[in-house]
């Protein structure tokens, strides 16, 4: 193996790094190398980007963002409104519809889907702050901003329960055609919601 | 941008994840959220192996070997044979040669191979210490453990005439079928080359 040739010290960073989802093994290697390979340009300012992300990011109570500040920028922002509340399964998704630009609202992190093979069940998710901030007076809508998947659906399904005793309205994302999207490689259930909400031309 | 929303701290982090290779932008941002989620787990250890990894590893000057000595734990070996060099690319088919086991020698890193087309040039491989160990009295072979493709062998071809001058045998790795392979998947020159070098049975 690694470590009786080149120390403990190289083995060890390997193994972190294939915990990084996408990297395996192998490629944990070649990272490695490519670290040590460009010290001074890469692996010293990694080392001290994650020196800082270990001091300073932490997730947001309210909302489970990450950022340097808890409350997160995003549940401070006077700007947007607290009527709405955008419920999605991680991080990578709130940046994804952050990104977008489409919608000035609050959100909330899951933390992900619930999933009977996966093991994910109701209490590993996000779900008694959610429904403590659907049941806020501020809080008009919740809008699910779930995977178009069976978990997905199933935990929008379940969300939706847990929220009915509350004068909150609860909406998804439309099915429909992606932008740049070509019908005949669209699948019939989306094909047909495309077609049920259809809009005037 | 994610900036906007999560900080230039977490910018930073997905800019330098992203420039390991293996992950994109994409991955990246799916690799800095995975640390983000597991500060004590994984992204403390990270940042610590990374700051040791700056302290510590060196490229070994002598062979081109990373470890935490130089010269090398290999180079510092008095069990390993130091009539042979076995020439490779990089430390990781280094790491390939140790974890077979096959060899107890010296090793060669050259930090790459020829490549008109990707600008590598014989003055960006360590081709003058090559020379100058090939030359030794106690050099009496040096094994080209380098990839059969056009650049590996156009550099096997380059290093051969380098040495020429001195009185250093010149071997390569046998080409053949390799073990486990399926004989209808092999290339035809594999297949010359395997039926060409038979061995008795
Ligand atoms: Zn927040
Ligand atoms: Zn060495």
């Amino acid at each position: 193996m690694a470590q009786t040739i080149a120390g403990p010290e190289i083995e060890r960073l390997i193994q972190l790094l294939a915990r990084l989802p996408g990297l395996g093994p192998r490629s944990a290697r070649r990272a490695a190398l490519h670290l040590i390979g460009r010290r001074e340009q890469l692996l010293g300012p990694l080392a001290d980007a994650l020196a800082v992300a270990r001091e300073r990011i932490t997730v947001c109570s309210a909302c489970g963002n990450v950022d340097t500040s808890d409350p997160c920028t995003i549940c401070r922002d006077p700007s947007r409104d607290p009527a709405i509340i955008v419920v999605v399964e991680g991080v990578s998704d709130l940046w994804a519809l952050e990104r977008a630009g489409a919608i000035r609202a609050g959100y909330h992190v899951l933390g992900g889907v619930l999933s009977p093979l996966d093991g994910v069940r109701p209490e590993h998710l996000s779900l008694d702050s959610l429904v403590a901030r659907a049941g806020r007076p501020e809080t008009k809508e919740l809008i699910l901003a779930l995977s178009a998947t069976v978990d997905g659906q199933t935990t929008a399904h379940y969300v939706t329960e847990l929220v009915r005793h509350l004068p909150v309205t609860v909406t998804r994302l439309a099915h429909g055609v992606p932008i740049g999207g070509e019908l005949d490689y669209l699948d019939e259930g989306t094909l047909t919601a495309a077609l049920r909400q259809r809009t005037p031309f």
